[in-house]
């Protein structure tokens, strides 16, 4: 058997439970790994724990360069990288190019974030001792490492929210070790970015259980993985049904522990009569180029679209109806994606504007736009369920108003977006309020694919959209997941951190008695 | 029946199930109160999630001054709040008195921060349209309130964790409604702390779904607070036991919240010998007067003290015995310090240097000092478990190494404490960061009650101290916990809240680009 599982510096075949990975351009095994063993979960965990000591304590260059040989790493992989990832996942060259590009590029945000340093939300209160009638203590505090984290790695983004993505970058940059479970898509692809990972670990003379990859595709690793008393935190991006199993397990700990998990969203798009008058058009090849791209397997996907009723609906199925189609990323996706549209298509009150489901489940779907009334979507909502694939629902409106009904019964997103050129109509601020209480991220005259990876972006949202509103998933703002604010009380200025000493010797940005300042602490 | 329960703005008395409030201090029942309905909680959060949507798009001068106009009406209650609160609590007047300054006081903190305005982390990356291979677009994030937060009241802090505590306060300045069940303990406090909001919302012409009071003390009450669809938040100061179930049924709701609960800590205090040589009978004075503070009745009560074999014990334990005793808060408390004591007394490694448990449950305990050896502690986790009240248990190492183990096999806890006179010593160091992974806060040469509201403090900790070890719940950080981030793409600047318009009418530090400034955002 093939070794394909990392643990804490070693390459293990696994046990003799296997699964196969698959083909899904050519439809066709490619080859069989041997699953992870419970051993080996906690092997890695033991091991991520005993970093977690030596990581903690890095210097922020320390961390920055780990994360640098990483990126050189990857990047030594060359095209042995997007050969076996376009083997295993379909997905097209130019856009494994670009993953690879962006998977890098976040990478090194985080090395430059952490080398900056002001990231660790340092906060001074000096103390007063003449205070009456008790003295005011000196206390400082900043963010500060969790311990070790295990990832799942997502199915859609093979680099990006792979084995080395934003969850595993963020984790390491924060200073905890990661442990992480690859997608069972592709376990080739997650070797090779352990190898990456591997040859960093040794140019930079870290501790071998810094990173662990495992193997295998059976609910119990996944449960292992979570209940181990050494595991802190969980990062996870994938369907609905499976982050809620996480986060159950999780839940049920002895001492739970945090679990984020970027889950279902439909996106939708608010199209206000005044830009389907004026650009209906340009609207619908964008909107139907955002619902097919990467043959719709994006977490922010536009799945529903609402607008008056009229003749956009035919528009933007002529538009759908032209953009490329593509393949599914692996058979269960395409068997959701069949079921998901069957279970819509058995409602009389659906209407297929262009594709539809098929008899057979098919790795080639269509492009699909489904329609229906504001009553049947008010009335049903199984409709604000996710359908993973290059579909979508538009939702007809007699009026605004009723848009704006629509609006108010959203669940969760990730995103929502509202396409006008009147911003400064009427309705557009309270659509706008009730649309940012339910997504993470709203949009103006855009589309939601596409997520820039920035200090100000916010990839989460209300549930089921992720399982921790607050925190983000995408850009820098990740890091502050993987971590706890410790407090120092009256601790000597030499044994405090760098960040928190009084001459501030990594410069960073600190809040000294509630004001933001670089300034070093003047002590009276 | 006392109209005890104020739901959105109407003053009721509850059903025909009733509970007994107690005066601790003279052993007696005071009053019977009926308790909230499960209409009463379904009227109060739906009255609350429609006061959420006009809270939500206050200005942060409006809610500065509603939290400000609650401070008047709690110094408007006069000598009536502190006479209420004896009888309920047994607590000292000027206990009371601090504590009422103290509550007063964290309202104004929040108040101020609001104003201020810079904790919304606002964060704005600037469009870049010929960026290639695809322009960046504009994206602008910042926090923004959850929903309606309920919070269950502590019991030991009628006033700083009561109907009106840190808890309320931060979800209050956040912009959220609260709905509040009183702890049974303080029913009556708790009313009249209600009536102060009350007549602020009054006063501000606020919603009168934005605060609502229920008593209480059945469990159905409570899960129907979580498990209630309009409730985003939870927030709670108590038992571990009493946490945890609230934490499970909020992660078993349709959609799961988040719950910030202070649980158990037994504080551990190590001390080192050099600190012990020079300064043993100082440090008895202050460690005995910090375990009998309040009787013993502190979430940060020092209930563990690590030190060498030696006669520190018994200076300690003739240091407690001098402390002047004081009242449970209730009899429920009384029993479970009695039952605590007992279970460990039932050990035949532990020694009592004072006190002890007595025959029968009292209300007024004696302060007990137990002792015991390194081995048996390590061997024993439940010696980890919290005995709340006028307790602590001193475990003698035979060397200083023993104490490192202690430290490296510790559960999660609020605080940790060290005392030494060297703190360049060899050992200090790894002592520091070995109590930094399992505590919220670290203490040098100082005593663990007694936590300073100020920008800094972390008042959280590893489970089983908080639900949440990344969150403080004491202190203006604590504002955090009650809001999700939102970011804005592309959006024109009118409909940007002031805190993300290029013009930064609010003045307040944001991050541009990834850089701290207070600048207006130039654009190109």
């Amino acid at each position: 058997m093939i070794e394909s599982s990392l643990i804490a510096g070693i390459w293990s075949p696994g046990s003799s439970n296997t699964f196969i990975s698959w083909d899904p351009a050519n439809d066709c095994a490619i080859a069989e790994y041997g699953e992870s063993t419970l051993e080996d979960v906690d092997t890695a965990l033991h091991a991520a724990a005993e970093a977690s000591g030596i990581l903690r304590v890095q210097t922020p260059m320390q961390r920055a360069v780990f994360l640098r040989c990483i990126v050189g790493g990857i990047e030594n992989l060359g095209d042995e990288l997007i050969k076996t990832a376009r083997q295993e996942t379909g997905l097209p060259e130019a856009r494994l190019l670009a993953e690879r590009s962006r998977t890098c590029n976040q990478i090194r945000a985080f090395a430059d974030l952490v080398e900056q340093g002001s990231w660790v939300q340092a906060s001074i209160d000096t103390a007063q001792p003449d205070r009456r009638p008790s003295p005011k203590p000196d206390v400082r505090s900043m963010l500060s490492p969790l311990g070790a984290v295990v990832v799942f790695a997502a199915s859609n983004f093979p680099f990006a929210f792979g084995c080395v993505g934003g969850d595993t970058a963020s984790a390491l940059a924060a200073g905890n070790p990661v442990v992480v479970k690859a997608h069972p898509g592709h376990p080739a692809t997650a070797m090779l970015f352990a190898r990456a990972v591997s040859s960093a670990i040794d140019q930079c003379g870290l501790h071998k259980g810094s990173f662990s990859l495992l193997q295998g595709q059976n609910h119990q690793l996944g449960a292992a993985l979570i209940e181990h008393p050494m595991t802190k935190a969980v990062g996870f991006t994938g369907s609905l049904s499976g982050g809620r199993a996480l986060m159950d397990i999780a839940a049920k700990r002895p001492a739970p522990i945090p679990v984020f998990a970027e889950m279902g969203s439909i996106n939708p798009v608010f199209i206000l009569p005044d830009a389907l008058g004026r650009r209906s058009k340009e609207i619908a090849a964008g909107l139907s180029a955002s619902i097919a791209l990467g043959t719709g397997q994006f977490c922010t996907n536009p799945g529903l679209v609402i607008t008056l009723s009229g003749s956009f609906a035919k528009q933007l199925a002529e538009a759908l109806a032209t953009q490329p189609g593509g393949c599914m990323l692996n058979p269960a996706l395409a068997q959701g994606l069949h079921q998901g549209l069957s279970q819509r298509l058995a409602m009389p009150e659906l209407e297929v504007l262009t594709g539809g489901a098929g008899r057979e489940v098919t790795l080639r779907p269509r492009n699909t736009l489904l329609k229906t009334t504001a009553e049947h979507f008010l009335a049903t909502p199984e409709l604000q369920e996710e359908v993973f694939g290059p579909a979508s629902l538009l939702v007809e409106c007699d009026s605004v108003d009723r848009m704006h009904q629509i609006a108010a019964q959203l669940r969760g997103n990730l995103t929502a977006t509202i396409h006008t050129d009147n911003p400064q109509g009427p309705a557009v601020k309270t659509l706008l309020d009730r649309l940012s209480r339910v997504a993470g991220r709203v949009l103006f005259n855009g589309y939601p694919t596409g997520v820039e990876v920035c200090p100000a972006m916010q990839h989460g949202g209300p549930y089921p959209a992720s399982s921790a509103a607050a925190t983000t998933s995408v850009g820098t703002g990740a890091i502050t997941r993987f971590c706890q604010r410790i407090a120092l009380q009256d601790c000597p200025d030499s044994l405090l951190p760098p960040e928190l000493q009084n001459a501030n010797p990594r410069n960073i940005w600190r809040q000294v008695n509630g004001e933001f300042t670089q300034a070093a602490v003047e002590l009276a």
